[in-house]
């Protein structure tokens, strides 16, 4: 959560968030109810009301903060947006895999439950969506730009490399064949591909 | 479905399987009732177990019938095995993107509801999904083979490039920027590069 946590208010509101989060991975929105939710934190009922007026709410402010600590988690480490594009975009899939996988069920709610926010909210999640891809999409328009990366259609290949990569957290487990690290560094590769780049030295066999 | 639909029981059972994927789609496995189904299909909430014995066992047929009929129609056009790998790769990508963007209730379900499958079920329906990514694996290993596809990973290529093309069926609308067709070009394009090999001809702008 992108909020702070100074005062127990502030804790129990995200203890909400967190126990919405695994009812509703593990169940589905429609099913989980907020008596539930309530019991998974270990509060009355009427109490949870205190955090947030209703479910609709309660699912947007999960979304919402999910892509804005996504957001802000990759202010917080984006490269000078003068280095060149080739260096940015290894850093940009090295960020989106590294956080991604260690956040499976918030990326599954993200997507999932989308079919569940009223039309105000879809609009400000797909606004924060499109936010997070533009960062992307102006790394891919500069390599272009440099004359290092040449993509056809830089809107598909942003979409391509970002379904490409979140596919990650659909089967990454800490005990598969390869380690997080071997597998970011393949998917720079094929992000280069993508992007129709050279690929960095690392990165390449 | 793959099932046929000589008797009025099968039409039923396909009735079934349909109302069942849409309200699936829709609420979520866990928020949907065998008496919603019944209702949604217009028969008795008893008369549904004449076609399935539990909710359990409508999902899992779905989810089973939903990777046959994918198996069975890209068999139906598969490309004679001994074309250039190429080849092979241009008709699967075109054949996966239609196939997916006419289907996404299915393939929404067939992700977000492996959650809900038993552990038999769910290694059944594993099966039948490896079974399917195998189809590009070879295709993709051939290519090595003959000297035109460079991966460095041959397991990671092929479930990315799943995941970049099966993403297409989450932000496809019939009345988007792209007629169907050039999507599907620019993807055989974006394909070939995640295989390491020459762009075809028509697909290469």
């Amino acid at each position: 959560m992108a909020r702070k946590s100074g005062s127990s208010g502030e804790k129990t509101r995200a203890m909400v968030e967190e126990a919405a989060t695994r009812l509703i991975a593990r169940h589905g929105f429609a099913a989980v109810s907020m008596r539930q939710i309530a019991r998974e934190v270990g509060v009355q009922a009427g109490a949870l009301y205190l955090y947030t007026p209703d479910k609709q709410s309660l699912l947007k402010d999960i979304m919402r903060g999910h892509l804005q600590h996504l957001l802000e988690s990759w202010a917080a480490q984006a490269p000078d947006p003068d280095l060149p594009a080739a260096a940015r975009l290894e850093r940009f899939v090295r960020f989106h895999i590294d956080y991604h996988i260690l956040r499976a069920e918030k990326v599954f709610i993200s997507y999932m439950e989308l079919r569940n926010l009223d039309c105000d909210n879809f609009a400000e999640i797909e606004r924060l969506r499109r936010s997070y891809e533009h960062i992307l999409e102006e790394i891919l328009i500069s390599g272009a730009a440099e004359g290092v990366f040449h993509h056809t259609d830089t809107r598909l290949t942003t979409l391509a490399m970002i379904a490409m990569m979140t596919g990650v957290s659909t089967w990454y487990r800490d005990d598969g064949r390869l380690p997080p690290d071997a597998i970011t560094t393949r998917y720079v590769d094929m992000a280069f591909r993508l992007a129709g780049g050279e690929p960095l030295a690392e990165a390449a066999e």
